[in-house]
């Protein structure tokens, strides 16, 4: 099954000039939703890790049903005012914007090794943030992973020295 | 396992007077997020759905974990201008303000019937946004699942004739 066939494009959204890779067809199709799931878990399986860290939003679709096969735990991170308890943050710099990203305080324990999940790796932006979040809280990252790769915005340059693992390249 | 357990209380949040049920350490927990999951896909195995539909954002957490584990597909429900394709919304009153829900226009078909999933069953508002939601695209409610049921907002109340499972109920 090529998982591509389930990947819309839109152009230019949310801004011109940007082409937005849209999975809600893969989601939608029980089939390739399970095979995307499966062949990340799959990608993952000689990295040793206790959670799944994944950012807001869809970086939850993927992350928590990787978890729940894996047998992992979950610990979301969500953009400002969404968590109730104390937290930490870190910023970053999108394609289009800057934003910052929160996790619970309690979230990650020292020493913990986490596996880092999203939808789509662009810039690698978010996903730096995403290391120094869970570095912040004195967990180890144990790898990276994607159901899709922008090589065209080199994001392998700024994770260089990491496990990174990607299903769909363009 | 009793789930209450890994539910935590935040007073005053996101508002005063309103006790936010917290659910990230029962997420972060392997054991806790597994039979959470396990527990919503067998109170819904009599019915029958093709797909799980679920609101932006702790919804896709165990929406997507439950449509994995069922072999569904996912149906994402998000915020204003989020979703890249074209869309159809809902208005619908929180505890705390108004807002819109979107889905993709095609992202259900005339007559598949489909399951809701959220975290947090409060008033029943939302749960009633995303009911008009599936049926304007033709779709139909085979029922609904929440993890969190908060009795005391009487949100039965509003879904009469609905299946409706919960887990834990405040």
């Amino acid at each position: 099954m090529d998982l591509k066939n389930f990947i819309r494009d839109i152009p230019d959204f949310p801004v011109k000039g940007i082409i937005f890779r849209d999975i809600t067809p893969l989601l939608r199709n029980k089939e390739a939703f399970g095979e995307a799931v499966n062949r990340l878990c799959d990608a993952v399986k000689d990295l040793d890790f206790e959670l799944v860290v994944a950012p807001e939003a869809r970086g939850f679709i993927l992350g928590s049903a990787i978890a729940y096969k894996l047998g992992k735990g979950f610990v979301p991170v969500r953009k400002p005012g969404k968590l109730p308890y104390k937290t930490v943050y870190e910023e970053y710099q999108l394609e289009y914007g800057v934003e910052r990203l929160y996790v619970h305080e309690d979230a990650i324990e020292r020493g913990q090794r986490v596996l880092i999940v999203d939808d789509v790796l662009a810039t690698g932006g978010t996903a730096e943030a995403l290391i120094r979040l869970v570095r912040k809280l004195g967990g180890e990252v144990a790898g990276l992973a994607f159901l899709i790769e922008l090589s065209y915005l080199n994001p392998r340059k700024r994770l260089e020295g990491y496990e990174l693992r990607t299903l769909i390249v363009y």
